[in-house]
């Protein structure tokens, strides 16, 4: 059995009062859908995922994937998991019942993601890939070529995976070599090498379905000379049975300080059989749309490890005793749940994790909705908040999950820093998420450079006008709310500054900009995790108005709002003047 | 060859500007000595660790130390180095000449052990450790003990421990059981587990000479019943050579996620041979004397590797093409360190280091004035000083190597998370830090409940007062300081009023102290950091204006303080909430 349990009950209350699942199931695609089936089938994940998934993170670290001869082994009992997971539908669950899929909403996939990376971010990566290249496939592929491979990839019998990165091409995307080359039966021959391809060769699906970045000949040179091919690893037949092996080989995987169960492959593609997505010299706008769907997912990784690390700690904290608590006996060790420093921990943990929770299924809605309102005006509004709040969901949600996994170990003390733990795994595999799926200082540069020219400014405006607007009402909530709504309206205040002062400066110089993009995302993650906190009490103060729902639960929301709000939001203020000092002192640096 | 070359200059600098290490050579113990011939035993040191001692890192953390049988191998390479490492002397340089040390002052050791530090913390933990039990010995030990056991400690050919934790007490010293009978001859059967034992066993000494906390028939309960004894793995026969093997016992090693190097045992006291030193249950006073100097060391261990990590990220970052720099020719790949967010995480880094080191010097400084001073006044308010900076050496320092080590696998990007590259291992070492030698909760709670009332507050007064002052003087200096007077200002104002709130209500209620400790110490330490490196740079303008010294170097000391005033000493006002919160919401938490 395993030591986390999903925690359904704070998912519901976000579901149900920072997003509104309800009034998704009441978009066309999701008519057949209520609440009460889509909660029936969390249960049923949540079970499955405690029992089967979660029992193998610490074997994954311990024995991590191995490579021999160009196969790779993954630890025992995954592939056995994988079996039970594809026979599950999981990994189907958010995509069009057409290809085999459940026909949920994007958000409701979110959530699974959310339980399956709490279980074992190593294994998660596999189906997350996989989500990838299907959510790639759905957008640009051919019909012909949705028909062949998306319907064992919506299963999960074939994985996919994404292969960008050169080494001379991380972050630069554009930098890459790979060629592509004619063939005379209008497929394509692809020859280079691709490094950090997770999951890139594996013994757990019967096909691996490769979705390779390269430059046809006499491509423009950067982004825009880049291609998008399929290159699975078995070629199919005419009928859609594998048939001969491609020419795309894993030639090692990397030993790396965290996610171990996980295979992170060197990819040798020489000469192999590749079929290009929609047209040549389009794969980066391709890769845009699904940009969204993928760095959200990473983002969800600080929360999954976050979460994971907050249960260990908490059941850690009422099992030790240690030291004396304030009003405790003479001579008697109290549970270091009852130390206010080890509070003070467990809570901030606690607090970030929700704040992060509302954060992602919030930013999950809006894709949702984005795509499936019936009015455009909402669609568009909706499309333009997740655009906004994409880079902030990854790159502070990334950064917390450090942070709280990093707390976890502090509340184990040394047991902590004992692999045996568990907990020092958590951290570990934490570390990788800032920097993959574009560095948290390219979300950063996102944030300021593309997203706050949005519409104008207009989105972020909008987006400071609904912090204000919360501010307001949680000020006039009463004393239940504590220094909430004074604390909101301060860092909406300081937020509102950080911002003009950016688009003013940035617009005249972009190296003002990029010179405070990074203080500025965890500023914004800061104050966003801050209102959404606050919407979270206002909505728990009116269920126990209205004398409903799970009384703690709900007051809780407050306790958890009241202390984020007055403990950690203030952090944002401190951020003000790294982002408006400019360049100067960073140029006058000599490195 | 290493990567890592000793930080001379940067040394220097702080030896001459923020310390006054020529006064320190005026004192009675030290007039033989001079700064010349101490820079000469730093760069001759330099060459001797990073020739010999730095290559050895990440060889240590690939093997790990090896346990078989109850003796445990060192990694390859270890003995060997451990071996030059006591011919050259280097671990007896802060002990007295009649021992055969050098009699340099102890803030001598202690750049040396920033050096040790850096270039494999690891191996640094063997002389570390045994310096705590000379300092035991030295303070308490009999005349008889210091002769027996000290000379051969203070060249190294013996190792020291120290046994305090036990499962069931490990923050909590006061909770250990292990037990010590009286013999007849005078001496005392030690019967107990001891856990986390730092070298407890290894094969690099001739003996290992474990200090051991226990309890004699009759003790009273906690921390007054505890008596400190003498435990050598040899008994030494009458003339001083080894002898029989004694019933102290490793029975296993740690599996941890840092300091792979650094045997963790778990030690197995079977009615062996001990000596008591001192008096029976005073134990946990003498550890008492040793802690300023064991907690300093331990926060030195954050500079360490913070400097090491900082070196690899910056020639890196010279190595490195990727992205385009602003006013970077069109397709050209820059250098990353020309990009402005690789620029914020250098330059964070090197002001983080360099505040640490001011702190962590300035600390070291003191406790040799406390102790040679002709002028019983300065000791004393060394003394006293050196007991308010000591928790913020150990926590803030320690929280900060953490922080910069992870900055520097960011700006690796992904090849930082592979750990053939090394980066990794820095971050994973850095981890413990925060553990141990009290954990920064610990400290936290020694700053806000011992520390601040010391002198009925007149310490931190005083404290205060001088960042005042050097607020003011900077104030006045002209355009090159930047903002840097107004921002300690107004950083002082916030540590000023941080620290009357837990004055005036932690005297009233002491939870409200435990619940603001640990924002406290992180408000303590990014203040006293931004007032050391104002000081730095107040000295660098005199240097400059003088026309002295390296002009580049002096410049750059002055562009970081502004950086690190300008823009991280603000984060300390984003605290002050969380200080002064009191412990309602932690207490109002149902965790």
């Amino acid at each position: 059995m395993s030591d986390y349990s999903a925690p359904l009950a704070d998912i519901r209350f976000v579901l149900d009062n920072v997003v509104d699942l309800a009034g998704l199931t009441e978009l066309a695609p999701y008519a057949e859908l209520d609440p009460a089936t889509i909660l029936g089938v969390l249960e049923e994940n949540a079970r499955f995922v405690e029992q089967v998934i979660a029992p193998l993170n610490q074997v994954g670290d311990t024995q991590h994937s191995q490579w021999d001869a160009g196969a790779v082994r993954t630890p025992d009992g995954f592939p056995d998991a994988y079996k039970r997971y594809v026979e599950g539908g999981w990994g189907g669950v958010p995509f069009p019942e057409v290809y085999g899929g459940g026909g949920f909403p994007w958000l409701v996939g979110i959530v699974l993601q959310e339980i399956l990376t709490s279980a074992n971010l190593s294994f998660s990566l596999a189906p997350l890939l996989t989500q990838g290249a299907i959510d790639m496939l759905l957008h640009h592929g051919s019909e012909e070529q949705q028909e062949r491979y998306l319907p064992k990839m919506v299963t999960g019998e074939w994985s996919g995976t994404m292969n960008l990165t050169e080494p001379q091409a991380g972050s630069e995307v554009g930098a890459l070599t790979t060629k592509a080359v004619p063939a005379d039966d209008g497929t394509w021959r692809i020859s280079g090498q691709k490094i950090f391809i997770t999951y890139g060769e594996h013994d757990m699906a019967d096909n691996i379905i490769h979705l390779v970045l390269a430059r046809v000949p006499d491509a423009p040179p950067g982004t825009k000379g880049i291609s998008c091919f399929i290159v699975p690893k078995f070629l199919l037949t005419d009928d859609g049975s594998l048939g001969a092996r491609n020419a795309a080989e894993c030639v090692s995987i990397e030993h790396k300080m965290g996610i171990h169960a996980s295979p992170t492959c060197v990819m040798s593609y020489d000469g192999a059989v590749g079929y290009l997505i929609g047209e040549a010299n389009q794969g980066m706008r391709y890769m845009f749309t699904m940009m969204n769907n993928a760095r959200l997912s990473v983002g969800l990784q600080g929360l999954g490890l976050g979460e994971r690390a907050y249960q260990r700690a908490v059941a850690y904290a009422h099992e030790r005793r240690q030291g004396r608590a304030p009003g405790a006996a003479p001579g008697e060790q109290s549970l270091i749940v009852d130390l206010p420093d080890v509070r003070r921990m467990l809570l901030t943990m606690r607090a970030l994790n929700e704040a992060m929770r509302a954060l992602l299924y919030l930013n999950a809605e809006c894709l949702d909705l984005a795509n499936h309102h019936p009015d455009e005006a909402v669609r568009t509004q909706r499309a333009e908040l997740a655009d906004l709040l994409t880079p902030i969901s990854k790159g502070w949600s990334t950064d917390m999950g450090v942070e709280v996994t990093s707390l976890a170990i502090q509340v184990f003390g040394g047991m902590g820093f004992i692999e045996e733990t568990g907990v020092a795994q958590y951290y570990r595999d934490a570390r990788i998420a800032p920097i993959y799926e574009g560095t948290n200082g390219i979300q950063a540069m996102d944030l300021v450079g593309r997203k706050l020219p949005l519409r104008g400014g207009g989105v972020i405006t909008d987006f400071l006008a609904g912090i204000e607007a919360t501010a307001a009402e949680v000020s006039k909530g009463g004393d239940a709310f504590g220094p909430i709504g004074p604390r909101l309206t301060e860092a909406h205040r300081t937020f509102a500054e950080a911002t003009q002062w950016l688009m003013a400066n940035g617009l005249a110089d972009p190296t003002n900009a990029l010179a405070g993009a990074t203080p500025y995302l965890r500023m914004a993650g800061i104050v966003t995790g801050g209102w959404l906190l606050a919407r979270s009490a206002l909505a728990a103060r009116a269920r126990l108005d209205e004398g409903g729902g799970d009384r703690e639960l709900l007051e809780q929301k407050i306790v958890t709002a009241r202390f984020y709000c007055d403990q950690l939001l203030p952090q944002a203020a401190g951020l003000l003047p790294a982002i408006t000092a400019g360049p100067a002192d960073l140029n006058a640096a000599v490195l």
